[in-house]
């Protein structure tokens, strides 16, 4: 997605080989038109698959979520990040391991808003090992529902997250590949750049 | 706004005096239409106030936040909320309290996005106590900026937290206003019911 490129290598700031910062964007300052214009980028990405519920995790998921579950027509329900939690019937849970904060988060969805008849998309800002995105997936199968696709808005490709989630099965759309981040600048992978 | 006191009299639950349930529509499961219009009608709200800035608080007012800066063209902060925070200069921070969780909650917002020139307005899903208004309203003041306004989803006006806000001088506007949960019922402050 051009408009996202070009904001990345305006804004973005490589802080080393591993993290790209874009908080003035994208996970704490947000710019409502490129949201706007993700949405648009996803819900075109998707429209053939049938999606009937836009699923996130908070907190920097829930801008493009959104604007994507507008442009569909159809609900977003956010997951729930804690630390510990007490078991409980109605709740959907699921680890996920966070490996930029090295620590582990219950993520919960309420089983009133997922079920079985539901195509769902997931949506989230950043696909680095995939653990999010693969704990998100598992919710919706413990639903017994079934993914229309991922999309991801920076998909750091030198980590193994997008490849896992293809290998898996899943149709994963990421509107800007990161090839790496050596020497300070950031190297986008070749395809996207038509 | 009748739109949302509609979808609070379909969809709303009454758990007990104190706390209405809306996870079905503004605070788990999002409905996006609703999002849109709650932005437009915070836009019209504000739209003489020069504001240059939304501010919000993860998560559940980022997608009506989002929806108020797309119409109002101006970014979208988020203040992230963690229980511990080592010390650092180049970001805001203020302690807030929730009655909800009993629990304090360092926020904090990054001195890159607020300027002493802005003009910010602070939207939120709801207003009991203040609490968290309170705390955005000090960070906008740190930054030597000012508060535009103060835009709320769901007013439980019958906590203190909106008298306090106008006594201390801060344009107050909510999108609903409840006067009470007696008897299992949602009833409404007169005043908006026109």
């Amino acid at each position: 997605m051009k408009l996202l490129r070009d904001k990345v290598i305006s804004d973005g700031i490589v802080l080393n080989n591993q993290v790209l910062k874009v908080d003035s964007f994208l996970n704490h300052q947000m710019d409502p038109v490129l949201m706007q214009e993700m949405g648009k980028e996803f819900a075109r990405l998707f429209a053939e698959q049938g999606v009937t519920r836009v699923l996130t995790i908070e907190s920097s998921g829930i801008a493009p979520a959104i604007m994507t579950a507008l442009e569909l027509g159809v609900p977003l329900i956010f997951a729930r990040k804690q630390k510990s939690l007490t078991l409980r019937e109605d709740i959907f849970t699921e680890k996920v391991y966070s490996f930029t904060k090295q620590e582990t988060n219950e993520v919960t969805v309420s089983k009133k808003f997922i079920h079985a008849t539901d195509r769902v998309l997931i949506i989230d800002d950043f696909l680095a090992n995939g653990e999010a995105a693969f704990g998100l997936a598992r919710i919706v199968e413990q639903a017994g529902a079934s993914v229309a696709g991922i999309g991801i808005v920076i998909e750091k490709a030198f980590q193994p997250g997008g490849k896992n989630l293809i290998e898996a099965g899943y149709r994963l759309k990421s509107l800007v590949r990161i090839a790496g981040l050596e020497d300070g600048q950031v190297q986008f992978v070749e395809e996207d750049e038509a």
